[in-house]
């Protein structure tokens, strides 16, 4: 198939159309960002990168890097971080409080806030230097030590993440936070903050389209059931409350950050990775979701 | 694979267990049903069949029917359908009214309770006789004539189905509902009645692991797309508010009832239907989310 | 304090205010109704009558009836009711199903429509004829032969109640309403379509500002302490989710319903009664919760 | 009436009667206090004080204190606050974030947590030594300068405090708390942290009863219509979601606290405070509310 071609097209077609998404508001600095960015990255497990548009400038990654999170701990504690995060969808938008009060502070899955919240006290519990230590894990995904925290993006964050701050403080009156309140929120806010390309963010997401092995050097870093377990929670829980359309109209697991990034997994052949910074009422990269919806019913992928 | 004895195996060695699930009590008819009944069914597109257990004896499919109704129902009025149901899972529990009233009639999917009556009250609308067609769509899925309604278990649901009733009653509110209340519950009720042995079931379901085509003589029920975003739909809510848990544990799409009975599909190779009466907290069978569960990993099986 | 005065200049200077309200549309009787009427009508513990505008004309008493029905049903069966139903203000709009959900089927308190379905469940079960003999309840209350139902109201009521059906379902499904569906659903459409006139509605809750009993034959209809609970109970509770509102602003005890009457009480002295069919966006009529604001203002009447 | 046989007799009935309530365990510091402490007070507008038991012993006054903050509030900025904080029943436990959050930031009511965190918000912006100003205010209404905080309750709370955290930073993030969140929570903590007797509660309370003016002095602390305003608003929300029950059972305006406190008003006549530190399941004492009722009963109290 010739993927260059496709990506090309669907590059020039989706260029011109009315984008009408909204660039997230609630982090001043990330609103500093061009809207018109965009960008399409595809890779293969046989080392093939197809690409259009802004796919080799750093966007922020934002949720995104709730799977690293995932990923790390996972490697790090293994299943008994279950006992403290779910894995079903929160038929919820991404912030609401009400699921997490009713639920006793068990967050819904570990990609809402508060389930990312608890995955990075995890982190803190058992890494020596949870920041340096989660940033040298996704340079070794990537195969490239070019990724960075954007300081600025956290102090933006900070200052105005007094929903997150609602989230811990409430998991903690629940006794599901076990690290001092602004610990969490500061690794929490520096995860987000990793800037990467859409290229970086393909290839960082390949040991999930590869059974948990990275395919540049053919390291297993987690077993063939985790990372099928990671993307079925990805396919689930991936893209907040429109996690089931995504499976309906994408068919592949994927996961969305407001910083206008989307990354989609075909296990055993690719990732494929957009971004636009404008977000539809859930979300979500507007044009993004569209090019990958489009994306998959032209090459006739889906995982069902 | 030597699925035969895969299955044997599992079925000697869950028979013994300790089954922790309750038979549903709501429906009086169902609880004559002796709760020991246990059966497994695998059946390929190449037209093996690989069985152990009760699995030729007649079950009551219940919710399992909401696959053949949505089916049934994108065949006749195509994807105008999702203007009055969504695709995304609940959140909540199979028969909460709380997110009916809070989005205004429009149920989450068309595997909840609500969503089904959606359904029905749509096929009411497009067929002349919907009973006796809707019938004969499940029997030519099946390519059995020996399918039927069982009319005790329509008289014992009708009795107990206030729930039911409520949430029809709310959606009519919000003009989600065109026919009459008692027409619209009596469609549902006989659906849900209807009687199939595991290996039915696992014939009846082959359509979604061959891409919308009928396996016994080539024809074509529904478009790969439609296909497929079932399968995406079953994946993502078809277990009620345990649909992630099977996403996660099992990996494959799948759908169950309060009977007791669960159908998943392995695209492009077979389905496979257990059944066991006894249910676990979430409605669903015990041990067939066990043996499901198991099976997959015996076999290394998932989409993800 | 010369009531008619104050009345009469209450009458012409809200005669003339812009009405931001809107008729009740869910009930098409209703709306037939002229959205200018327009009665206030003040009656004493000593048999001082005080009106103006179209205090003598017949409205439709709709919810108020919920308070006869509980007046009744406490009579009829004491303090046991109380396990049927709460006392506690819903906190959400009238007609919402998911407390009651939440709650198992007992209502938060009377005076919501799912309270007063239980209500009526009550008196169909201790009454011989509960249509007739409610209704001659009122007139005893009333001292007034000429009150009746409006045959009309009660069949467009049916016609569009489907959220009472959903409630009144729901109730049952926790097993709170013990007779059949459509007989506590007939009860109840037959109490709110009674049409009285203010003044009727004055004189009927002289009772509640009178410890319980008549004033007119000085018969004691219900004890001191269940007329102020009943009082209570109003102040809580008797105007949805405004109740907060019309104690803060009004602070007499008082009931609203939908045909846009509300009774207040100010006890040991009278009941006054507003009318106009234009409802604010809780469900109150909007002039009529400005003209109580501003006359017990005037008259510094409050039970505070 | 002999009000100091009424009481003593209350007293004697209810120090042996088997208390079914617990210590609240969310503040440790509270728990230290035996949990045998029984005081019971009235005061009268003719400055008459009847007591029984603990009636003079300090107690935590907890949420009694947010009655003060209000109206404190109330002279400071008069009604505008009212956009901030709403005035309507809460239908929920004290400490839910469900409404705060379906509401946007707006608490229901100024008596519940959310509500006073609002209110104390609204006194740090107006007042320049808001904590002495607020101890003095306190001072003023009692006539007594012998009311301190307690700084080990201040320092317990402060550690356990993350639900309080939650609602601070949710508000905020809505934009409806203008100062820093420690600040915030800091004049919250301390004024709870008040500890006062039965008597001294009584005598604070006493404006409520006397129309805004102090007994004392006869100076006119707020006006007629905020006085009977707070009075509404303690009815309706003054005991947390059982504040139906107490307007049912007991017929006058209060407000509890989890010290154990209890003070109720009967306007014009006297307020009457009782002290007991165990809690029914609402949070509110479990002797006191039964001791107001049994008073309350005997005297023929209420203002219904």
């Amino acid at each position: 198939m010739d993927y260059q071609k496709i990506i090309d097209d669907l590059y020039l077609t989706y260029k011109n159309v009315d984008d009408k998404g909204k660039v997230a508001s609630y982090i001043p600095e990330l609103k500093k960002v061009s809207s018109n960015k965009f960008g399409i990255n595809l890779f293969t497990l046989n080392n093939q990168s197809y690409g259009a548009g802004n796919y080799q400038e750093k966007l922020s990654i934002q949720s995104i890097s709730k799977v690293f999170a995932l990923t790390l701990a996972l490697k790090k504690v293994g299943k008994k971080i279950w006992k403290r995060v779910g894995v079903e969808p929160s038929g919820d938008p991404f912030n609401s409080l009400v699921q997490l009060e009713f639920e006793k502070g068990i967050p819904r899955n570990p990609f809402i806030n508060s389930g990312a919240l608890v995955v990075c006290d995890v982190l803190i519990s058992s890494l020596k230097n949870p920041k340096s230590e989660f940033l040298n894990f996704v340079r070794k995904l990537t195969n490239s030590k070019d990724i960075y925290f954007n300081e600025k993006v956290v102090a933006s964050e900070k200052k105005h993440g007094f929903v997150n701050a609602a989230h811990v403080n409430l998991m903690k009156s629940f006794k599901n936070i076990k690290n001092e309140i602004d610990v969490v929120l500061d690794l929490y806010y520096y995860m987000c903050s990793i800037e990467m390309t859409c290229e970086e963010l393909s290839k960082s997401f390949l040991i999930f389209a590869n059974d948990g092995v990275l395919p540049y050097n053919k390291e297993r870093i987690i077993s063939l059931s985790v990372s099928k377990r990671i993307n079925a929670t990805m396919q689930l829980c991936g893209l907040y409350d429109e996690a089931g359309h995504f499976a309906f109209k994408v068919g592949l697991p994927g996961k969305s950050g407001v910083g206008g990034g989307i990354v989609a997994i075909l296990p055993d052949l690719y990732c494929i990775t957009t971004w636009s910074p404008k977000l539809n009422k859930k979300g979500n990269s507007y044009l993004g979701f569209k090019v990958l919806e489009e994306f998959t019913t032209i090459t006739q992928s889906s995982i069902f």
